[in-house]
């Protein structure tokens, strides 16, 4: 954090109460916004804190300027037993994923896979969020989404035509934490790079790229910046499929016709997502899939080390103990954040909620 | 290429009779030789030369160390409308990948979807053939293997633990290619790395390290170098929930039980694979969606350019180019393969076929 930023903590349970009773005082229905409140808790509990409750200043923004559906039909438009179109409604994203996920859930507890993708639909938070809803069914999930703003060119490109297009993918254990993947295609978030202009920092060179093609390492200079995908051809390839599979599928914004979703918060964003939900068990009993897992899983953390690496991670295990530590010992804001919240409690006479 | 290594050019056809007759000869059922043949050439075709017929000398190595079931039962053991998991009973990995999805292709016709699974198996060679082959039938196709040898560590890791795990997903598009991507999780495949020894050339910081976690740059040095993922820690994470949905969940080999293909041609692989179909038309009107993806294609492919850069590739595009290219024009071999299929012509007395 940058100097002097001292960090505040809040229990979850009143970041999430006053989420809920801020959403609702904006004028969602009670039930959608404890709905919306909790996903963005599940984010900040594990760590995601761009994706948490960070963002209700934004939402909140949106909704006032009619950019979100507060009485949304969020509803299936073609359906079959193992795959569904659902039509957001513009709904408040949380609560056409919340739909989505479920719908998928229940299509494999019958089927043993299903697929749901959405369209009109709105920023959702972090995707494992979504991914890891099938975990408690002994159920894999996987999630893609088309992100909300383009800040990535093509490769050898210079237009931002592409956006952060993250994958989710989340797999049951037995006594380990799930697996839980969830990674942006690009090599740095925005948000990182501008946590690097606020401390003073340069950035790495392979972050960003300038219209020229060069190297671009002053995070100051990041409005000219361009972000580069991981593995270049390869990330930028992945996040050209996860586009078309979360976007053109669903018919949802992809490429041009995605709205920047930070400078226009009233046009309709028609984001586009997609959850799949798996059994398990359509392949190995569970608690023999469980086991194999937890021995893989124990192999590679214990596998040789870099001298001078404490510990070899698995993916969604920094996350998962977060969790407990942050639902133990509250959720850490920075002071903007902090500051933000206070401001739009200020406005929506909750300021009790908050302290 | 290394200096005065000149290309010889075979055509398609005469490659792929020599490829069926010498597995023939080998002892494989006429179809089975037949279909690896033809996928091998699939791969030579799309460009990815070190999936192709240049692997022959390597299967009829296996072949006649007993390391493949040339009689094999290959078929599903678990199976429901949507999924199924398909015991590869050791035959070679094209006859188990084609027997795969074809099995998805025919489920997803009716179902909408499906996801088959394998164990059992062996080296299929290039993902995309298989991942390509529901783009007839107007569905996406999606695959993932576990790599057939360990040349990777964990994130912090030095131990070779995690193979190349690659990726390929297909996209059927209207007038334009379909967008096929297909990716190795690591920055750089070993043959690349051998390559660049060939040539006295040395390789980028940041496609290798060695055991002491620092970057190697000499590719003489590989055998004591550790391959670095796509993105760091994503590409990490990736890499592993690739391992687990083709490798675990298939009861296949993960992880330490990998056997290293080239170091052991006897013992059985068991190499797992995953194979997705998935209607179109689940979704969307099967000529909208095609629309709607030639109208993307050609917006990525339009976008500004880099200045310098000639143009802007869409995941698959150049291979489609190469399959028409190495259909009309022959199929180009560097003379160390050329060498080495002479020699195995010799051994199957099968000289005729590939003059």
């Amino acid at each position: 954090m940058a100097a002097g930023a001292e960090l505040q903590v809040f229990p979850a349970e009143r970041l999430q109460a006053f989420g809920a009773a801020a959403l609702a005082t904006l004028g969602l229905p009670e039930s959608d916004a404890a709905l919306c409140a909790a996903r963005m808790i599940d984010a900040d509990l594990r760590g995601v804190d761009t994706h948490g409750i960070f963002r209700i200043n934004h939402y909140s923004q949106r909704i006032r300027a009619k950019g979100i559906n507060l009485r949304p039909q969020v509803r299936a438009v073609r359906e079959n037993a193992v795959t569904a179109l659902v039509d957001g409604d513009n709904a408040m994203g949380h609560v056409v994923m919340d739909f989505a996920t479920e719908l998928a859930i229940r299509k494999a507890k019958d089927a043993g896979l299903a697929w749901v993708g959405t369209f009109n639909g709105n920023h959702a938070g972090a995707g494992a969020v979504y991914s890891s809803m099938p975990l408690a069914h002994d159920m894999i999930g996987m999630y893609m989404t088309v992100a909300n703003a383009n800040h990535m060119a093509a490769w050898g490109g210079v237009e931002l035509i592409l956006g952060t297009n993250p994958l989710s993918v989340a797999i049951p254990a037995g006594e380990e934490p799930p697996v839980v993947l969830d990674i942006a295609t690009t090599m740095a978030s925005y948000g990182k790079i501008k946590l690097a202009a606020q401390k003073g920092e340069s950035i790495p060179v392979g972050w960003m790229i300038d219209r020229n093609g060069q190297p671009l390492t002053d995070p100051k200079r990041s409005s000219e910046g361009i972000l580069l995908p991981i593995g270049g051809y390869k990330g930028y390839g992945l996040n050209v499929i996860i586009g078309m599979l979360a976007g053109v599928l669903n018919g949802a914004a992809f490429g041009r016709n995605v709205v920047d979703f930070n400078k226009d918060v009233a046009t309709r964003n028609n984001s586009g997502h997609m959850i799949m939900a798996m059994r398990v068990d359509n392949f190995q009993p569970v608690e023999e899939f469980k086991r194999e897992m937890d021995r893989v899983i124990r192999e590679i953390r214990g596998s040789q080390r870099i001298e001078g690496v404490d510990r070899i991670w698995l993916p969604g295990e920094m996350e998962y103990e977060l969790v407990r530590e942050r639902r133990a010992h509250g959720i850490p804001l920075a002071p903007i954040v902090v500051a933000n919240l206070r401001q739009l409690a200020g406005e929506l006479n909750l300021q009790d909620r908050l302290e």
